[in-house]
C-alpha cells in the first residue's frame, strides 16, 4: 500500500560469537531493516557508504525492491563495528566503532522520498531523525528505535523527536534508563506522556510486548537451539514490523499484533546465520510456517477451570 | 479427582521490599503451594513447625481443606528466612537462614497419605524429597522443585531423585547450572535424558516455558504495575498448576497449558500483596477474570500475510 521509508546505518561488521568469526561482512541498521521489510514492501533506503562499499550489495538490495535513491556515496570509508558475543547472545561487546563516513552524514532526502507515508527511523542520533522528519511532507506513521548512548547524551533532541513519534520501538533496558521507571507498565505511561501512544520493548530472547491505548499484548522470541549470531535481530523484527504495517490501511490492535508476530518470525531465521545469509535464503512458505507454530506456542484453551 | 501431597517448608519471613517491611509473617514453599492449590483441589501438606507456629493459621489451612496431619510440631522454632528486595524484584537477597525444627526434619508420611496419586516435591534437601517418595505407593505424577543450594551441594541425590519424577520445575538459571547447557532447548534435553520427560521452566517477571514431548509453550507474567512482594510466587505458581493438574484425568498437552495458565494467574495475585493477605482475598471470578485477560494478552490471528 504504502512505501516504507527507513533511514539508518548501512555498514561493515566484523565479529566473533561462540559459533564463528566473520570479519567485514554487510551489516548496519538500515541494511537489515530493508532486507527484512522487503518480503511485505517496497522500501525507500537513506543512509550513507563510503567509496569502499560493494556496489554487488547494492544490486541486491534493488533486486529486492529496495529504492536505494537516498544511499549517498561519500568520500571515505564505510562505517565500520567490530565486537563479540559470549555464551550471552543478549548482550554485544564493542572492541571499536569507526564511524567513518557516517560521522558527517545528513540525511538528505531525494524529492521522490517526500511523500513516503510509512516512516521508520532507525537507531541513530535524534537529531538526524528529526531532519528526516522535517523534509516528510504528511506522514500517517512514524516509528522510531534508538539506544542508551543517545538517551543518555542527547535527551533533549530524543524527547522533541518523540512528539512525533506515533509508535516507539526499543529495549526494556533502555526505555527503563529513559523513563526513570523500573516498571514496564509505568514506564509505558512515562512514553504515553511524551508523544509515542504506541509502545514495543523489545527482550532479546523473551520476546517483545507491545503496549497500544488499548490493549498489552506479548510474544515471546521463538525458541532456536543454535543462535549463532544475533547481530541486527532488533532491525530485522522491524523489517518484518513496518513492512506488514506498510500493507495495512488501519493500526487495529489485531494489525499491529499480527505485525509483531512478523518481526518475530522474522528476526528468529536472521539470528540462525551470520550477516543476511540465512534472510536472502528465506521464502515465503518457510515464513508462514514459522508463523503458525510461533502462534500454537502460546495457545491455551479458554476453558472452564476446575474449582474445587 | 486426586489427593494431592505436598512436602516443602512451612515457615516465617521477615523482609522488606520497596513498598515495606514486615517481620515475622507467614510464608513457606509448602504454605504457598497449599494455599494456592487449594482453590482446585484438597491438599495434603507435609512439614514441620515449631511450637510458636500459631494455631490459627493450621485452622486457616484447615478450612481451606488442607489436610494438616502431615504437619510434624517439633521442639524448638519454626523455620525463619529473613531477606529483602532491591529495585529488582526478581533477586531475593537472604539476611539470615534460621533452619530452626527444619534442620532435624524428616518426612514421615501419614499413613492415610500414602496412596496419594499426584505428589509435589518443593524445594527442599533432595534426600528428603526421595524419602516422600519411598513412602508413596503409586503415584501417577510425582512433579519437584529445586534450587541452586541443591544443584551444587546434592547434585547425586537430586539427579537420583529425577529418575522418578515426571515434571521438573524450576527457574532458568537453575536448569543452566544443572545442566551446564546456556541453551535452553538443549538444557531440557539434558533434562530428559535424566528422567522428567515435562519440564516448566520458571522465567519470573518473564513469564514461564513448558517442554512435553510433544510442544513447547511459552506464557508471559501477567504484568502488574506493582509487585509488592515477590515472596512465594514460584510455589504459588505450582500450587496452581498442580491442584489444576490433580483435577484431570490425563495429562495432555492442552491441559498442562492451562495448568500453566493457571499457574501464572495465582502466582500474579499474590505477589500483589505481602504473605497470603491476597491468596486469601481472591474468588473464582477475580481468576477466571484475570485468567481470559492473560489469554486475550497472547492472542494473534492466523491471517495470510501481505506478502509483497
Amino acid at each position: 500500500m504504502s512505501d516504507l521509508l527507513v533511514v539508518g546505518s548501512v555498514a561493515f561488521d566484523s565479529l566473533e560469537t561462540p559459533y564463528g568469526k566473520r570479519e567485514k561482512i554487510l551489516g548496519g541498521s538500515g541494511n537489515y531493516f530493508s532486507i527484512s521489510a522487503s518480503f511485505f514492501s517496497k522500501v525507500r533506503l537513506v543512509g550513507v557508504v563510503g567509496q569502499d562499499f560493494p556496489k554487488d550489495h547494492v544490486s541486491l538490495l534493488e533486486s529486492r525492491g529496495v529504492d536505494t535513491e537516498g544511499l549517498q556515496w561519500a568520500d571515505g570509508e564505510t562505517f565500520h563495528w567490530s565486537g563479540y558475543y559470549g555464551e550471552d547472545l543478549n548482550q554485544a561487546h564493542t572492541i571499536d566503532t569507526r564511524l567513518n563516513v557516517f560521522e558527517t552524514f545528513s540525511p538528505d532526502l531525494p524529492e521522490s522520498y517526500c511523500d513516503s507515508e510509512v516512516i521508520f527511523l532507525a537507531n541513530i542520533d535524534p537529531e538526524l531523525q528529526l531532519r528526516v522528519l522535517e523534509q516528510v511532507k504528511s506522514p500517517r506513521l512514524v516509528a522510531c528505535d534508538t539506544m542508551n548512548f543517545w538517551i543518555h547524551g542527547k535527551r533533549q533532541a530524543l524527547i522533541k523527536l518523540l512528539r512525533q513519534v506515533n509508535m516507539f520501538v526499543l529495549n526494556e533496558q533502555e526505555i527503563r534508563d529513559l523513563s526513570g521507571e523500573k516498571n514496564l507498565l509505568a514506564a509505558v505511561e512515562w512514553v504515553r506522556e511524551h508523544g509515542p501512544q504506541t509502545v514495543v520493548i523489545k527482550r532479546g530472547e523473551y520476546g517483545a510486548m507491545l503496549c497500544t491505548p488499548k490493549s498489552v499484548f506479548w510474544i515471546p522470541a521463538f525458541p532456536l537451539e543454535h543462535v549463532r549470531d544475533p547481530t541486527g535481530a532488533g532491525d530485522t523484527f522491524a523489517g518484518g514490523m513496518m513492512g506488514y504495517l506498510s500493507q495495512v490501511k488501519e493500526l487495529t490492535d489485531e494489525h499491529l499484533r499480527q505485525s509483531i508476530a512478523v518481526g518475530t518470525v522474522m528476526a528468529s531465521f536472521n539470528v540462525e546465520r551470520f550477516s543476511f545469509d540465512r534472510l536472502l535464503q528465506l521464502d515465503e512458505a518457510q515464513i508462514m510456517e514459522r508463523y503458525s507454530q510461533l502462534r500454537n506456542m502460546v495457545a491455551f484453551d479458554e476453558r472452564k477451570l476446575p474449582f474445587r
